[in-house]
């Protein structure tokens, strides 16, 4: 007989998240942190919420005609330098090889975001108007040698994620597919992941280095920081004049071609854990839990045989749902209950030897505590039912605190007690990225998170100094 | 209008194998040699190949209990070290970060396989029996310094793979389970991409660095030389002792466990090409074709509009194959034919005038040439059976192929001129590494491939030696 030991989480969310948080990872068995600092190891229930995601979005993108392709994991140094903006911006979080490695030959970065390498071969696969659209994602690892402390999922040193590179013939089309990924990105957080999101524009001191435009899905947390869940920037004719991305048009002349990029990694179940996650542990809305039912049948010396054949049959007609049957007897209910809860399935079907004699079982929601009582005749379509209720219900609810969370003034004094109560605030500013530094020293912390593409126009003078405001941006602490 | 350039191949598979070969990977829009030396670019439709190799195996690994999960790409140096044999056996190929990267902490190596730093994390995971068995899977990059030239899919520094790492009870199950993968490995290759293959054992030569038995699946290609597919590991209890893996028994002791690990990379890819691919360009078996067809409508002035409104009707009705329907007006029919052969389409369909008044189609398998008249009426159920047909004889073809390379001798002489007429051939061997040397010398390269699961019994003496032969062993060439 195992020890009952204490599985759950310690501390409380509305306490001290980040304990909690990293608590729920690991006790949830998401991620592990890595022996190599600042690198985390992905567990396979962690992996399995990736997989959700990338069956989504592959899904999506055969749509959108994007094809999968893979590039080098490793950048010749040459290749940064060609896009100023992007070497600057990227210099201090490279990873490079050792020079024994590449001996005589020049110096190797592991990526950090794969432009440079990918438009290289661009150049050399674009020639006519024929070959445009290009649309292409990878799906990979990416390193960025932070000193940040670690953070699972929402801060390391090496993540996964997917990053898609297109090239088009003309600005208007690239600019609509770069709002048209946005618009994916929101449709994932928010159909997939039940996070709500606010879309928008970055200001030119937060926009992707090297790009025109960037543009953000940003969610909000639960501790009233922002996060930034995934990013789709318009990249002008920057990198394609520097890696010289040209085609024949129509007009049979010579053109330059325009191009976006665009990616979302795990980060995002960072997100997820956060938005959903409670005291007991891991919430996750159906649509992403590999297993979505538990049956959990309660034992009693005279009932055993008929409550186990009872639960073996419900495990049968779930099977689809990824049923697990915890058959083992070495545990109570209670403690299975805990287990369980802690690992985030969405629901718990409990066969006892009660429930057995009115044929019926009961059916217990994670996201809500709910018991629901259900005839062994309907449990198919009952569950499938609670299941879709509960993926919108956690929607709704994260919607209500994001809308919660939303301030609006152009009053200095005002603005600070909003970021000071951890709000997400809607404000005039002048557009200069001075004026958004002192913002943030002042604030301790809060940062524009994005321009919303509509109602962006602003009046009077920007919250802060006495410039001319641009536009209205949002502001908020962020992770 | 486009210049009709000669896209074919220049050279034949039965003169230049290695351009040829080189010429398809490209000319396909398989993969490209990449700016960074020895690296490679896995285009869209290479990547698709590699997706379905994953979806099938995906699928696989879910009825073996095998999850997926992901582990970080850097390797303390330490880690290599605690296995000797291990660290010995990867010491030339390991690609090191840079120390201004590391600062004062330990070397990192960029994963040329990841038993080390999986079983850091085992160590901490398996605590008792009942954590057991722990069956585990990656797909990544794996990177490999190594300084021979570069083969698209063959033989490059960075490449793509799987790796399973599973921990068990008992040495029984353990070995069970090694040879169970080794079966799904040649399933995988036989049922999906048509290639036939060869099981058995490595020498204790060509053993994995590390393990107590490796088990390969290997291939023959048609220019004489042997193709290492796959292989699967037995690790006994090494490195649960280097790792400290142990567990709680159901008899309160503690015990070390017994581990495997297996593998197969991007390379299959490359195996797949060599098999089935003509001098017209790739021929792909359809289970693994994104695309499974082709539609080409005729155009003459006066029957263009009919035309072309049959040819959309059937790409409708195939559009679960993924059926491309060529409209392109600036390109001449035969130019098409020429184009889709060469990347490898399994079927085009050919819709003319003649056919429209006949209500019939011509399909054209890319595999033999052979051109089936079929009528419209039965297009689906027709293009299936052909898909499947097809699939069947490209694999019965290699079969052939396979059967007629085996040779078996116990003369050297006859040994020699055999190996010398690029087969491959199962002889008696000493066992002796030394002795496995000089006969790849003497041969100009024969090296063993794999001692038969059933049939290594052997009498008398070494092909080679004068020593006492210890089993029968394959010698051939080999990639």
């Amino acid at each position: 007989m195992p020890k009952e030991e204490n599985i759950g989480i310690t501390v409380k969310k509305s306490e001290d998240m980040p304990e909690w948080y990293s608590q729920v990872c690991q006790k949830a068995e998401l991620a592990d942190y890595a022996p190599v600092k600042g690198c985390m190891v992905i567990r396979p229930n962690g992996y399995a919420v990736w997989q959700k995601i990338q069956d989504y979005f592959n899904e999506r993108l055969k749509r959108l005609n994007v094809r999968n392709a893979y590039f080098p994991l490793f950048i010749p140094e040459s290749f940064f330098k060609k896009e100023a903006e992007h070497a600057e911006g990227f210099k201090l979080e490279v990873a490079w090889l050792d020079k024994d490695v590449t001996k005589e030959g020049e110096r190797l970065a592991v990526r950090p975001t794969s432009e440079t390498i990918i438009y290289d071969s661009y150049s050399r696969w674009v020639r006519s108007h024929r070959d445009l659209p290009l649309r292409i994602n990878q799906w990979c690892n990416i390193v960025r040698w932070e000193a940040a402390q670690t953070k699972l999922f929402l801060r390391s040193r090496e993540f996964l994620w997917q990053e898609g590179h297109c090239v088009y013939e003309t600005e208007k089309e690239c600019h609509k597919e770069t709002i048209k990924i946005l618009k994916e990105y929101k449709k994932l957080a928010e159909d997939l992941l039940s996070i709500p999101v606010i879309i928008g524009k970055k200001t030119e001191k937060e926009k992707f280095a090297g790009a025109k435009a960037t543009y953000t899905i940003e969610s909000f947390m639960p501790d009233g920081k922002a996060l930034q869940c995934g990013t789709s920037h318009d990249l002008g004719q920057g990198f394609a004049k520097s890696f010289n991305i040209k085609f024949i048009g129509k007009d049979e002349k010579e053109h330059i071609a325009w191009q976006n990029s665009w990616g979302f990694s795990t980060r995002l179940i960072g997100g997820l854990v956060m938005t959903h996650s409670d005291d007991k542990g891991l919430v996750l809305p159906p649509d992403v839990a590999e297993t979505k039912v538990v049956i959990i049948p309660i034992l009693f010396e005279n009932t055993k045989d008929k409550v186990i054949e009872k639960a073996k049959q419900i495990g049968k007609q779930l099977k689809s749902l990824n049923a697990i049957y915890d058959t083992r007897e070495e545990y109570t209910p209670g403690w299975k209950y805990s287990e369980w809860e802690m690992k985030g399935i969405p629901l718990r079907i409990e066969v006892g030897p009660r429930d057995l004699e009115k044929n019926q079982v009961i059916i217990v929601r994670r996201d809500t505590g709910e018991k629901i009582t259900c005839p062994e005749t309907e449990i198919k379509n009952k569950v499938k039912q609670i299941l879709n209720q509960m993926q919108e219900d956690m929607l709704n609810k994260a919607r209500s605190f994001l809308k919660e969370s939303i301030m609006e003034t152009s009053d200095w004094d005002a603005f600070e007690s909003m970021i000071k109560a951890r709000k997400i605030v809607l404000a005039p500013h002048c557009g200069e990225a001075g004026c958004e530094d002192m913002i943030k020293d002042k604030t301790e912390g809060a940062s524009t998170r994005c321009i919303p593409l509509d109602n962006s126009k602003a009046e009077g003078k920007c919250i802060h100094c006495d410039k001319k405001a641009k536009y209205k941006v949002y502001f908020s602490k962020s992770y």
